[in-house]
């Protein structure tokens, strides 16, 4: 995506990336989006009840400047999580030397971290790079990539999602990007360990702007799951420099979809790089009673370890679905369920269809992306959710202990 | 046990098993237990809203006996199960030929069905063998085991418990026999693809024993879990002969205390005969706010792929437990936290505790079977729940598919 890339990084945005010696694996890690001024903030964290301390400190400093962003301090290789106090210190030191460095007041900084939880985070070693990373940020669409690269973790590709729109003849610009494979179930409130920034350099109010985050959330990262684990850390975190001289009002759909596709672009990413998957699936529940009751068919389905190792294993076995719904929790009547995987229908209400042919089904479900619709019957009810196959690689990926 | 179970088969049942074809491997598949005088019922059901044909006939036949039973007639291999009307009239015919065949009323039959879903049950399989079958069923504990070997299905072991108690001068045996390996979470009403079978020659009520039932369950079968699927043909059936001429009312401590132990036992049983599970693990959830929240904070641990892959690994990474527990829906105060791996301090306070030593944990959690204790210290509810790790040989053994 270099090559539009360059053509849509919001104006009024530095960026840049260092090696701050927490990945195991020595590639960059320590990242930083500084606005030219501050910039309008709209957020939405984890629901987890153990949450990291950055989160705290954000939310703090959120609060205290009403919603006003310079500095978003991102580090990876430690979740800066479950340490009781020396956490929170780590946060607000960091907070500290990045108000110094870049020149803006403490509670202007964004502190974020993803990686281990339980481990203290070394907060010497970002401020030891600071300044250094400080001489060489810029607002080119390198710049912004090394952001991408540096937040990954377990992720295997950097994820980015761009718009632009056209507002009163001037162009509005956003730009995005996250981070996520493993711990991936997000429920953000207001409505994991993903992390994303988005980027727009439209002129929005702050609690105008965490209206379009709110909706724009709940049908992207509220939508997709890989393993069914909400994580401690995540947070979206969308940024408005206000530097194209647009000024967005509530209800600019035309807004509103461009901050959705790029939202959506970057949730499907996180589900495609999810750990070990080889499948990504969309699960289209329509009929439901209502689309909360679509949404814990989606997520039954979405976390039931037998439905997600038949599809590892390209099993057209309906009966885990029929199972898994049936637990839900959702209003359903067995009898008048009807399921397709892609254009072949392969139960009829409630039973195996006439027309399901296994050979199909299986070949269908050896692609690489597969949808999956089931039609309750009860109602209008409905929801489309991404989830993935649960395989040994996963396993593996997570079990791999050394001492 | 076959030293003890000898001694322990409760008097007035005859068992057997015999091959109708169900099962590709070959082995014995169709099984019956045969009260010599309608016994006493009392049973539980699955909770999911999918559940199989036989437990709506069985539903039906105890509601129109008041609870009496003559013929349990089991097969494995096929789940009969979202299937339709087909399902309906597979298991009618059974009960039907079951009847004519042991000499009994149609709604004195319980069928019984476990194996995969989706598939029409050809009962005439079963009907053809039925004759054959009662001609050698027998009351030892050779015929016993029968039924226990030919109820199984991804189990690799048989399971079965007993107990004996002295009820005034007589002797009261309970003996009890179950399957379960994989789509296993139990959640019962009037609280899988487990199946229970308890029989028991003392003398009790129906109504009473589903009392007696009720609550060995609850803290049993409803407190396991291996992978999170609730299964749609989940039963447990106890059975008084009153053959032992025992007269059980109710609050009798130590009947109450023997069928706890059985339904215990077997529950741990089904636990350790997990797909592909290397652990066995026992969470112990104290100092929640409710009993209910300590099993909300359990059974999140329970279901966490992280947690579960990390136990693969012998993995003591604390912080995937405090995520869950977060993520829970039970009331905590992270910072309040305690955990223990056996008698090892692993996390204090929320935070790692100063005397957790890894190499210790790692040696501790390489154990087959282990123990960790939650602490919230938030009041007096507690819950004992016991699951398992999520190896690779779990998803080769249910994403292995063959056409």
């Amino acid at each position: 995506m270099s090559d539009i890339s360059q053509l849509v990084i919001p104006r009024g945005f530095r960026f840049g990336a260092t090696k701050a010696g927490l990945k195991a694996s020595g590639r960059t890690d320590f990242a930083v989006i500084v606005a030219d001024a501050p910039a309008s903030a709209a957020a939405a964290f984890t629901a987890n009840r153990v949450s990291a301390a950055p989160l705290q400190v954000d939310k703090e400093h959120l609060r205290a400047t009403g919603g006003r962003v310079r500095v978003v301090a991102i580090n990876a290789g430690n979740a800066n999580c479950a340490v009781g106090q020396a956490g929170l210190d780590a946060a607000r030191a960091t907070c500290a030397a990045a108000a110094e460095v870049f020149g803006c007041a403490v509670n202007e900084v964004f502190p974020s971290s993803t990686g281990i939880i339980g481990v203290p985070l070394p907060a010497e070693k970002l401020i030891a790079v600071m300044p250094e990373l400080a001489a060489r940020i810029g607002s080119e669409s390198d710049h912004f990539q090394q952001v991408a690269q540096a937040i990954i973790t377990t992720d295997t590709v950097d994820k980015t999602a761009f718009a632009r729109i056209d507002v009163n003849g001037a162009e509005v610009r956003i730009a995005a990007t996250c981070k996520g494979a493993g711990m991936i179930h997000p429920q953000l409130v207001p409505h994991a360990t993903m992390l994303v920034y988005v980027m727009t350099d439209a002129d929005v109010e702050p609690a105008v702007l965490q209206v379009y985050l709110n909706d724009a959330i709940e049908l992207s990262f509220n939508r997709i799951s890989v393993d069914g684990d909400t994580s401690t850390n995540d947070t979206v975190l969308l940024l408005a420099s206000g530097a194209s001289g647009a000024k967005i009002e509530t209800g600019n759909a035309e807004f509103a979809a461009a901050l959705q596709q790029v939202c959506t672009s970057l949730a499907k990413q996180v589900v495609a790089d999810g750990e070990g998957i080889t499948h990504v699936v969309e699960l289209r529940i329509e009929g439901a009673a209502s689309d909360a009751d679509a949404l814990k068919a989606a997520k039954a389905i979405a976390h039931s370890p037998l439905v997600k190792t038949a599809w590892a294993g390209n099993d057209p076995n309906w009966g885990r679905l029929m199972a898994a719904v049936g637990y839900s929790g959702a209003e359903i009547d067995p009898e008048k369920i009807d399921i397709w995987f892609g254009e072949q229908r392969i139960c009829r209400n409630g039973g195996r269809a006439e027309e399901f042919d296994e050979a199909d089904a299986h070949a269908y479900l050896q692609q690489a992306e597969f949808s999956i619709t089931i039609q309750l019957n009860q109602g209008e009810g409905k929801c489309t959710f991404w989830t993935t196959d649960l395989t040994a690689e996963y396993v593996h990926i997570n079990a791999d202990y050394s001492t």
